[in-house]
């Protein structure tokens, strides 16, 4: 079933205001979330929403946090994000180094206390509007296992970059430092399809190509799949993100970091609080003038996009390229929701007492 | 043959000064150079002693710059390299990272017009001596295909991540944004060994395992190898390095940056000068306590060391552990030199009147 954007949007502020967000933050929140829908990374879109409100249910998440700067200089700040809904507290914390940026040319902050923000990629862009280069980064609880690692010790902690072009659409890298997001699994496990090899291991530290191998103890493997193939780079960059989140702002890191369902217990033995982010903003104009800086982008971007394109392929594509079709598609034609998804939300629509959006059109029906 | 560090270290200052770097430019490009072979980076230490040299003799570097900022704000600067030795260049845009951290808590630094640095770790740990994490990263010619490239338009443009630990060592991770380093390449090329699949591709964008391949038109891969297993991500890390270190600085990017071998032509329409750096210097304290940082950086480092091993493997590396080991082991021992680089370096010697150093001893006699 499709769903027009906006009225998704509306259900999922009618959500969070139903759990305790005041009415700014439940737009913030849902403006977010709803972010990965429109950019098509379906997992951490709506689909995800229940997951918010049954943290919120267990105490997990404070609906209503003071959101605050506990440390700053000119250039940077570490904020505690009382145990916030992260779809709140990044852009909180995000605004901030984009006004660190424009007072001193860079804005770096790192963030304490905080639940999932949702993609990456949202947070980032936020700087792009303001001709600055944006970076947003988080970790996650643990699912990935180190080189040579039997052990979980990573989340798949993406890493956002997102470039302001001229012409040309902006560049917007934005990637879990995994070989393959979980959300990549999910849809494997979903169709119950094989995954390539180098994505999972077994609980024997095994190669497997079974996406149900996580529930029995295996593990998602870092970008470069194992140590031939540069796996120890990939885990060097989970490494990267889980410091600069965590260990420079006093949030749990490693082992520890606080899962997203709600069912799952507690990591013992916690040595910091909630999960971490990272954002920077950079402006543009603090190492040249913009819009010289943005010609040679779009030169960039061009060189890079006529490339000679492999036989078998169309083109070579710039990062951003596919979720930017994607959320054009969406605004335009509306959101498609898989049918356990629409059935989870219409009961949690039911149990708060909120509407259920009518969906646009089957899509098989061709409206 | 094995050699004494500082007799390198000598020899390798009296080359510099030879080709016309001041004294102190000599001591500061000979330290950046020998770091490579310190750590065991051999393709890129001693070496490519005779390559510095031939891109001076073809007018390509110039041995005495007058390196400057050219545009500022309290946390960043771009610094033009005046067509320097990059080994030169590196270090002072790496001090003036270093100095605005002090000032506002970070800074940032991009350089246009400079020429290739030696190893990006030699750069980021200046800053962990200082109480800072350090960052480095550079463009370098296009060896590597992007996703679904038949053409060559990325360097190995590596990342260099260093943070300070308490009791424990560094945290030093310092990766190219390929599978495999160009070096790694080299010595199975000498050994005439064959390369693990998704390393390479050849001239047709077709997988190969012939270490030759980039001589008839082959091409690195990004980190991943292919589509399926996340090389869209590596392809993306090496195009933020191509951006930070050229695009903000004005340097030349993609297909345009300049060749190290002084016999490979230049790019034709190349649209910057020389090649990028890109330098980050954050303090800790400007953050949290460093004391604090450090006591959890410690505790991440031995949770992650003493995981539970994949059966088979010994134990779970920390990024940085081997090259440590590796500098521990050569300032005692000596650092090892094949027999063509001892023989191109002799040569060079007598070209430009200079004492080759005596070696400790030959390997294989256990002295």
């Amino acid at each position: 079933m499709v769903f027009h954007y906006q009225r998704l949007r509306h259900f999922t502020i009618d959500i969070f205001k139903k759990i305790g967000c005041p009415e700014a933050d439940a737009q913030t929140a849902a403006t977010a979330l709803l972010s990965a829908d429109l950019r098509g990374i379906d997992s951490h879109g709506i689909a995800r929403l229940i997951g918010y409100v049954r943290l919120q249910e267990a105490g997990r998440a404070n609906p209503n946090p003071h959101l605050r700067i506990i440390h700053e200089t000119p250039s940077t700040a570490v904020v505690d994000g009382d145990g916030g809904l992260g779809l709140v507290v990044a852009p909180f914390a995000m605004q901030i180094a984009i006004a660190k940026a424009e007072l001193c040319g860079t804005g770096w902050v790192s963030v304490q206390n905080s639940n999932h923000f949702g993609i990456a990629g949202y947070h980032a862009l936020q700087a792009v509007k303001k001709d600055m280069i944006g970076i947003a980064m988080t970790n996650a609880s643990a699912l990935v296992a180190p080189t040579f690692s039997l052990e979980r010790l990573l989340g798949t902690n993406p890493i956002c970059v997102a470039v302001p072009a001229g012409t040309e659409p902006h560049f917007v890298a934005d990637l879990a430092t995994t070989t393959a997001a979980n959300g990549k699994l999910e849809i494997l496990q979903r169709k119950n399809q094989e995954a390539p090899e180098g994505w999972i291991q077994d609980k024997n530290g095994q190669p497997s190509t079974n996406p149900h191998e996580l529930k029995t103890g295996g593990a998602l493997l870092p970008l470069g799949g194992d140590r031939d193939h540069g796996s120890h780079k990939g885990y060097a960059l989970g490494a990267i993100v889980d410091i600069f989140s965590a260990i420079l702002s006093g949030a749990n890191y490693g082992p520890w970091v606080p899962p997203f369902p709600a069912y799952v217990p507690m990591p013992t033995g916690m040595p910091g609080k909630g999960i971490g982010h990272f954002f920077g903003a950079m402006r543009i104009d603090a190492f040249r003038p913009a819009a010289e800086f943005k010609e040679h982008m779009d030169n960039w971007i061009r060189r890079f996009r006529n490339a000679t394109p492999v036989p078998g392929h169309d083109k070579v594509l710039i990062p951003g390229d596919p979720e930017r079709e994607m959320e054009a598609e969406r605004l335009a034609h509306g959101i498609p929701l898989v049918a356990p998804v629409v059935q989870e939300l219409k009961e949690l629509a039911i149990k708060l007492g909120v509407e259920f959006p009518q969906p646009l059109s089957l899509p098989s029906q061709n409206e």
